[in-house]
């Protein structure tokens, strides 16, 4: 057990903890299911808000910010969404002192307030489409939680957007699933699947669902990010009309997108290792750290010195030199090695006297001695390298466990070991779905988007089948 | 009655609210006290949240999240502190179905929920200084609500700082004030009164609060930021102590500071006139409006063509052409100004013809004439013109308001007239403030830094005091 890491071969749920909270990533509240997101954890979801933000406004996206208090009765005008989401509401009954005359749910998801604010804003088809993001926290009751992966409160964005019609309003659900993808391969280096919701699966009061689903280490499933057609849904509950082009008046179409902070726990469970947290270096808040090494003053001033002479005109945010003179450096090698610095640079006298360092990279573990001339231009792109790399293992590791079953008896004996299933199974039979979760603990992740046509049966009911789908056991 | 905004000199209080809503910038919302934020207003407080979180970062701070959700028992364990916040408090009792054992507070603020963490993370004062921000929602349960004002949820950051002496603690305190001060100038080009709050208006658990204080249009004061020294009140209250490197172990000194959405209903009533919003170009999410004006398409070609090759390699987040053709020019003008776009750039057939455009600012409305050659730089000089003239229209109009009283029968007959009074006040004495507050409905709103030793009576009390403070009807 390194640093008070319990390895991943012994205790995976364990090792997951232990990286998180040695790593200072983020630490349990007294608040039942809350969690405290710590400095090192708040600056990945800063890196990830700042490049998704990006992105969504590359998209033609704007920010808003609507009430986090929903009157209790908003939340049961749409059927559907109050079922799936009455029993995760935390409710404030009093306020300054008093009994409210209506209780006021904090949101779980903010469908029901945006849309009756929309009923206002929304006449014509010229106010359409509205394309609104909120950036929030969110509360969700929940009785079995873990750090990032699923807590009471956690922070996300939720795209809400209003259409004309159903096909664009499909066009950007796709869209943003594909902005998902694209930044969970891209910035989290996690491959994922990506496909549509089965109906069981899908968000209280959706259409439809599509969504990404990463595969992590120990062979579970992990949801990372969905976008759900609405449909008229919300707005017949919330009665959001427009005017179209031909004078008639509409239902409003609807979508509606998110990820959250759950994504840094997929980051972790993706690349981590027993000597702790590996941070992909586009998401890593401190991407190089400096460590010189010196045994008595005249060592530190020429090292450290060099050190800062050799950074000069580097971006402060960049990198740091570690001269705490209370540790030894292989202390400090082990704590940035904890905490998932990408690359460590170490600086010694005899390194000052060649005009070198030793640069060691956090995924592989390698050294290589580099010139101190044209550092910079080789650090970056050994961090691309390591971009690359850690999406190429993670990529590898996905497809050497996602496997083909045919009989459920297989499926029966394998699932336990974890991995990506493509079966045959009738995902339009909600007891199909019942009987996969009871006997297996598995569910259908998704219907992939670009799955081949292939003919079978269904491994539960033997109906016949046009495609396979993945089925996991899950976070 | 211009575009349906209310003069300021017929009923100040409803040419706000129409500012607000017809520029877009927010909205009530079902939910009694709170707001709906809308993207104009939200845009302006993303720029607001990147130059302070920039700046915050320069000056050592980090990042972090804390619940928001904290125990009720929390809130009591200090004494000044939940008599101060209690009244205020939305309260959850019902989470997930069940009534809760213990009641949950939505924070008003987060030093308790803060310095319960902050115990476990201090040990040693290798540990110290602690120097985190977090940028959150609060609630605040208030009877008299008014957009951005004072509303029942707002955004905010607050800063929360753990140090191992007083004065370094003090050091902070003061620090943040003046980047304040500095953020308030140089960006809401907002002039401010810097001081100290009497111990009557501190905040509840602080030993003492600094205060920025503008002067709105209507000659009330705006608090629009603060920067408490807590002391060890919160250390003790949650038991947080340090070895220091006497080796004794001793209590934490804490600092927090704050500023909220509030800021943008303080730039709002600063600068903004009959004709809608004026956005001080700094914290304008789009500085610049492109008009082309055309009344055929032949001449819509010519145009939009131009103002297209024109600003090519422009920041497309910098400006944006109006080429909406169900609107007329002159209603795209009043729009723009309405919203308090600062620069509007009007380009037709001629100008097309002439190489020049035409140029309008929204703080004078002055037009004048440019070529087409060199414009950006042109525009980016009329920019930083439009907010040096901004912050000088505002500070001239605050030094005219700032009025020298002696005694309390003139202070009685002129304070309903607006204005910062410099006066003499016997701070240390609770009666005067509650003397104050009755007849005249105006508190002591600092005791300014800068201010000069001189000798006087207090205008109520008599008592011989040796300096001034300042005096006003306030938000």
């Amino acid at each position: 057990m390194a640093k008070g890491i319990t390895k991943r071969a012994d205790d995976y749920a364990q090792w997951y903890i232990d990286v998180v909270r040695k790593a200072e990533m983020a630490d349990h509240s007294p608040v039942k299911g809350c969690m405290v997101i710590k400095p090192t954890g708040y600056g990945i979801w800063e890196k990830i808000q700042a490049r998704l933000d990006r992105v969504f406004k590359e998209t033609g996206h704007v920010n808003a910010y609507f009430p986090m208090l929903i009157p209790e009765s908003f939340m049961k005008k749409e059927a559907e969404h109050v079922e799936g989401f009455a029993p995760e509401c935390a409710v404030v009954t009093h306020g300054g002192g008093k009994k409210l005359e209506e209780p006021l749910v904090i949101r779980p998801t903010s469908e029901t307030i945006i849309w009756d604010s929309y009923r206002t804003w929304i006449n014509s088809y010229r106010d359409l489409p509205i394309l609104i993001n909120q950036w929030a926290n969110v509360v969700r009751w929940e009785m079995r939680t873990r750090l990032f992966l699923r807590t009471t409160e956690f922070l996300w964005q939720e795209g809400h957007t209003a259409h004309a019609t159903y096909d664009e309003a499909e066009e950007e659900t796709l869209k943003m699933i594909k902005v998902y993808r694209d930044f969970a391969e891209d910035y989290l280096a996690m491959p994922v699947a990506v496909g549509r919701k089965t109906d069981a699966e899908k968000f209280a009061g959706a259409l439809h669902t599509y969504c990404i689903e990463g595969l992590m280490q120990d062979g579970k499933a992990l949801q990372a990010g969905t976008s759900h057609h609405l449909g008229e849904t919300f707005a017949r509950a919330f009665d959001v009309k427009f005017q179209d082009k031909d004078k008639e008046v509409k239902y409003v179409h609807a979508s509606s997108w998110g990820v959250s902070t759950r994504l840094i726990g997929g980051m972790i469970m993706t690349h981590s290792d027993d000597n702790g947290l590996v941070i992909p270096p586009k998401l890593a808040p401190l991407p190089v750290v400096i460590v010189p090494i010196y045994r008595n003053d005249e060592q530190r001033e020429l090292v450290v010195g060099k050190a800062e002479s050799m950074t000069e005109g580097w971006d402060p945010l960049f990198f740091k030199i570690d001269n705490r003179d209370h540790y030894k450096p292989g202390r400090k090698f082990n704590e940035w090695e904890l905490k998932g610095i990408p690359v460590r640079i170490e600086i010694g006298p005899r390194d000052v006297e060649s005009g070198t360092v030793v640069v060691a990279r956090r995924d592989t573990g390698e050294k290589v001695t580099l010139p101190m001339e044209g550092l910079l231009e080789k650090i970056e792109a050994l961090l691309e390298d390591i971009q690359a790399n850690l999406f190429k293992i993670a990529k590898e590791r996905t497809e050497k466990n996602t496997h083909t079953v045919d009989s459920y008896d297989e499926y029966k004996k394998r699932i336990g070991d974890g991995g990506f299933f493509q079966v045959f199974l009738d995902h339009d039979n909600p007891k199909v779905e019942e009987r996969l979760q009871s006997d297996t603990r598995s569910t259908i992740r998704c219907i992939p988007f670009d799955v081949e046509e292939e003919e079978g049966e269904c491994m539960i009911s033997g109906k016949p089948c046009h495609y396979r789908v993945i089925a996991a056991q899950s976070y």
